[in-house]
């Protein structure tokens, strides 16, 4: 299936189930939509916390699409959309036609299935991925910088790795700057500000083996976590793990 | 002081001292010269296990010099040499004059010289540096692949960094695979045969502080013990840390 047939089932409501592996090596992007007075707030904060919040592309008023991406209509061709009302999510839903107006603006932030792609494809075994659950993720106390009405602390997924797999992660990893980049940390997640492995505050815990480090990436719940915290009176994401695919592929973001 | 000017003071005696932070930013090189019979084998095992034994240049039977390192007198040039008799160092000499002949052949290694260079610059603190010591240097259990009559495990240098110094170590030191690459560990020294961090086996003990890791490197010493423990009847290293400095900048071994 290509991205352009994906969309078109998205916007023809045949299509409601999280993309993970769907369209292999094109990029997928976490969205985040909202009034065009805030957006310059939060282009700032992107810029500031580019590991965690990776602008791949951010649209003109109005603008449906960015072309750098693809063609689509960002109103229908998610899956499923969160609707955030003064920082709460109030619903999910299948299309925003009705909520969105003229002068909104959408950005489009890279996400850590491209990465994965790359991690796979060089041996490595990502242990979410084979027990097929949601990635673990975890509030730190990493203060994000601050842009306007946006703030908060960097939120991060985890991954269980040998120390070889860590040294080749990083590696690989540096190449995709603009998919969060290499880890952030490892090792002890105390340090960053994590208390309990087991309980991650987003997504599901996974076991770490003897002789495996706890190896952690910026990610991109960072500015979803933002965003409530800035009570925007309305907002609109993806909904998580229902992202939009784009015509980009990964290798395109390979920095070399 | 250029290169060819250190190599002149080494020539005519006048510079018998280690060469850590001589001539900065030039290409330092670890030494192996032996008979021509035995180059084809020390020349595979360097092969098999390049990131020990990184090869910046291998000389013509009875030439004194490679002219891509620069134009120099590999009987003179280094500061000190050591001389192996059957696998037994039996002396520290200024100069190899003697002891040369028309088939001998000689290696140029890559040394971590180089690469520490690039962290300095980073602003990673490396404290054998600032502590003016010899980096530690351990036997592990990594076995090197063989080659003829050379064989052996894998010599490490370590430094201890912190986790944010570790990753970012990583990402610098991938650009230099000449010199030694990427760390092959940190964390547990266990993982790979090494017992007692605070008795290195070669090199003097740092400390290693709260929140650092040890950081593990593969290291030139590992072709000199593959040297020794093969026994050849003759054969001339340089004197630890009294390198042969070349025309090259370290900067010219990035691969990126």
């Amino acid at each position: 299936m290509t991205p352009s047939e994906l969309r078109q089932l998205c916007r023809s409501n045949q299509w409601s189930r999280p993309t993970s592996g769907v369209c292999d090596g094109y990029v997928q992007c976490n969205i985040v939509a909202l009034p065009n007075c805030y957006a310059a707030d939060f282009a700032r904060f992107c810029a500031l916390n580019s590991q965690a919040c990776p602008v791949l592309g951010q649209s003109n008023p109005g603008d449906i699409d960015i072309a750098a991406l693809g063609h689509f209509d960002i109103r229908t061709d998610c899956p499923r959309y969160c609707v955030f009302e003064h920082g709460v999510m109030t619903r999910e839903v299948a299309d925003i036609n009705d909520l969105w107006a003229d002068d909104w603006v959408f950005f489009a932030l890279g996400c850590s299935f491209s990465f994965e792609d790359s991690l796979i494809d060089a041996g490595i075994r990502l242990r979410h991925i084979e027990e097929q659950k949601n990635v673990a993720m975890y509030n730190t106390n990493i203060a994000c910088a601050s842009a306007g009405i946006f703030s908060g602390n960097m939120v991060v997924s985890m991954r269980p790795l040998t120390v070889t797999d860590t040294i080749r992660a990083i590696q690989i990893c540096t190449r995709f700057p603009r998919v969060h980049g290499a880890p952030i940390h490892f090792g002890d997640p105390a340090q960053i500000g994590i208390t309990a492995l087991e309980s991650p505050d987003y997504g599901e815990a996974v076991d770490i083996l003897e002789h495996e480090v706890p190896v952690f990436w910026a990610c991109g719940v960072t500015p979803q976590r933002a965003l409530m915290a800035a009570k925007v009176p309305l907002a609109i994401t993806h909904s998580p793990g229902h992202m939009l695919v784009t015509d980009l592929r990964n290798a395109e973001l390979a920095s070399l």
